[in-house]
C-alpha cells in the first residue's frame, strides 16, 4: 500500500496505535498541536534528539523497517542513560519519499515501539510529512533524573577509575561486515552484525551507575572510545590513561580480527556506536560499585583505565609502554 | 567555507553561540549526552516537533537562511501558542547536504535564535549531521502551561463563537507568487510574500486567549481554515458555521485576488501556514474577551463563526445561502 493510498491522517491513525502505554500524568498524547503532560515534581528534565537520514546513516535497501526503528530509538534512549535518567516520552518525526511502502513504515514504527514499550516510553507526538529522495527520522526523547544522580561529562575527577559496560569495537566490525558485503557467516558474525544494527540502550544501567556513591562523569559511546572519553577529559579538564589490556574486547571481535587481519584494540578505541557507558567512579568506591553491578547485571563493569592530570591522554600497551592517543571518532563533516 | 573545513565539532562550538539566553533553571545545556533542566514546578509540559525538508517544504535557493531559520522556529511557536502555552526550550536537528555553505548554515541558526530570542527561548540542544542531497531541519519545542488553561482541540462546546487572530489566505497567497515565479512589485505583494516567508507566531495571543473565562478550543491554522476547523469539530464532536462576510481578508490578498482573478474566500478557507489562531468561546464571555484582546493588541479578535451541532459543517454566504463545506487543506501524502 502506498501512502497517498491513505492519506496524512490515515497514516498517523494508523501508526498512533500501542503510542500510549503509560497513560499515568499524560494529558494530551498524539492529536492535539503539541502533547501535554507532567514531568516528575522536583526531578531534572532531559531532552536529546538525534536525526538519521538516509544513505548516511542507513541503506533503506540493505536494513529492515524494524531494525532501522529500533535502532533509531536506541541511539535517543542510550543519551538518556548516560545522564542516568528514566527515559519517558517520545516525539517521532519522518520524512517519507514516495517510493517508500506503508509496510516497511509500519514496521519502522514497530521498532520503535518495540523498544519503547521495553523501557516504558510513551510515543506522545512527532510529523509526518514528504521527502523527495531520502527517508529521514528525527526522535527526540525527555527524560527525568534526580539532581543528586545527574552524571554529566564536566564531572570526572583526577584519580576516578574509568568503567565500561560493555565491550567495545564489535559494532564497528559489524558496519565493516555490512560495508564490504560481507556475508555474516558464521555465528560470531552474525553477533557483530546485531551489535551494529540492534544495539541495546544501557538504560537500566545508567540509573544504577547514577544511583551509587562515588560515580561522577558518565558518557555514551556513539563516536568511539578515543572520542568519547576524550568529550570527558576536555569537558572535566582532566587526562586520561587508559591500558590495552583492559579494554573488553568480545569473542567475536578477536575471531573477526583473525579472520580478516584487523587489531582488536583500534577497533575498541576507535569504533563507535557500541553504545556501551562509560562512566568514572572515585577510586575509593570503585571495588564496591563493581561488585554491586556484577551481582545486579550479572555482567561485569569493566575499568578500562584511570582519570589523571590534565593535558595527558595515553594508553598503556600490554609491555607497559605508554603511547599518546588523539580522540579519533566519527565526524559527520570530515 | 565548508563544513569539512570546521568540523562537526567546530560547526557546533561556531552556533552554539547565543543559545542559552535564559538560564536559569538551566543544568545543563548544549553540550552533553542531554539537555538538563527544571519545567515549571506543578504546570503541565508541552513538546511539539516539525520537520522541515528541502523541496517539499523551501527550495534553498529561492529562500535565505534567516528566513528558512525563522519559519523552522516559528511553526513550531506556534503549536505552542495554540495550547495557551509560554515556549521554553527548544532543540534544533539539522542533516545538511556537502554543497551548503556553512554562511548559510549560520544563517539558518541567526533565523532560528532571532525568533526564539523574541519570546525568550533556549536552543538547548538538538543533532547535526550530514544529508546527501536535501537539507533537513528538525526543530522540538517544550513549553508550559497551567493545568486550567490548557487549550484543547476537543473543548470546543455548542454555541461557543469562532474567532480568528488574524487574516486567512495571505501565506497561500505568497505561495502562489513564489511557485509561480511572480515578482512581488508591490508593497501588497510583498506583504502577501512575507506573510508565507516569516509568518509571526502569536504566542502571547494564544497566552492571552489561555488566561480567559470561557475560552474553550484552539488550534493554529496550518493547515487551511476549513481542515483545521475540520479538527476541532472532529475532536470536539461539534459541527461549525463559518459566516464568508465575516471571514478577515486583507486588503493585500483582495488586490492580489482582483489582479490575478481568485476568490479571496476560497484562498481563506483552503488556504494554510496562516499560523493565526482559530479559539472558541463561550457566547456570553465571547464579547468581552473580544474588547480586551482588541485593548491590549490594537488588534481585532475576528469572530468568524459558530460552533454547531455535530456533524454539519457549512459556511453561509453573502446572501445568507448556506453550503456545506469539507475539509480542505494539505496533506504531504495526496
Amino acid at each position: 500500500m502506498k501512502l497517498k493510498d491513505i492519506g496524512e491522517f490515515g497514516f498517523i491513525e494508523k501508526i498512533s496505535r500501542g503510542c500510549l502505554i503509560r497513560p499515568d500524568n499524560i494529558i494530551k498524547a498524539i492529536g492535539d498541536d503539541a502533547a501535554a503532560f507532567y514531568t516528575d515534581s522536583g526531578l531534572i528534565s532531559l531532552v536529546t534528539t538525534d536525526l538519521l537520514v538516509e544513505r548516511v546513516h542507513f541503506m533503506r535497501d540493505a536494513t529492515t523497517g524494524f531494525n532501522l526503528g529500533y535502532k533509531s530509538m536506541a541511539v535517543n534512549l542510550s543519551d538518556i542513560a548516560a545522564m542516568g535518567g528514566t527515559a519517558k516520552e517520545a516525539f517521532v518525526s519522518v520524512a517519507i519519499p514516495e517510493d517508500c511502502s506503508t509496510g516497511f513504515l509500519e514496521d519502522v514504527y514497530r521498532g520503535i515501539k518495540d523498544l519503547a514499550s521495553e523501557f516504558n516510553v510513551n510515543i506522545l507526538g512527532g510529523d509526518t510529512t514528504l521527502s523527495i529522495v531520502d527517508l529521514i527520522i528525527n526522535i527526540a526523547v525527555t527524560g527525568s533524573v534526580r539532581k543528586e544522580e545527574l552524571l554529566l561529562r564536566n564531572a570526572a575527577q583526577r584519580g576516578d577509575i574509568i568503567f565500561s559496560t560493555g565491550f567495545l569495537g564489535d559494532s564497528r566490525a559489524g558496519l565493516h561486515l555490512i560495508l564490504n558485503n560481507i556475508p555474516a557467516d558464521s555465528k560470531e558474525l552474525k553477533e557483530l552484525f546485531n551489535s551494529h544494527i540492534l544495539p541495546r540502550p544501557f538504560l537500566r544501567e545508567g540509573r544504577f551507575l547514577a544511583a551509587q556513591n562515588g560515580a561522577h562523569a558518565a558518557i555514551d559511546v556513539s563516536d568511539g572510545l578515543s572520542s568519547d572519553i576524550g568529550h570527558i577529559a576536555k569537558e572535566s579538564n582532566v587526562g586520561v590513561r587508559l591500558l590495552t589490556e583492559k579494554i573488553p574486547v568480545s569473542e567475536n571481535l578477536v575471531y573477526f580480527c583473525n579472520r580478516f587481519d584487523f587489531n582488536p584494540a583500534e577497533f575498541a578505541l576507535a569504533g563507535g556506536e557500541d553504545y556501551t557507558l562509560l562512566c568514572t567512579i572515585s577510586p575509593d568506591k570503585a571495588d564496591e560499585v563493581a561488585r554491586k553491578y556484577l551481582k545486579t547485571f550479572n555482567n561485569p563493569l569493566y575499568p578500562i583505565g584511570k582519570i589523571t592530570d590534565p593535558g595527558k591522554m595515553e594508553i598503556i600497551n600490554s609491555s607497559g609502554r605508554a603511547k599518546k592517543f588523539k580522540p579519533e571518532g566519527w565526524d559527520h563533516f570530515k
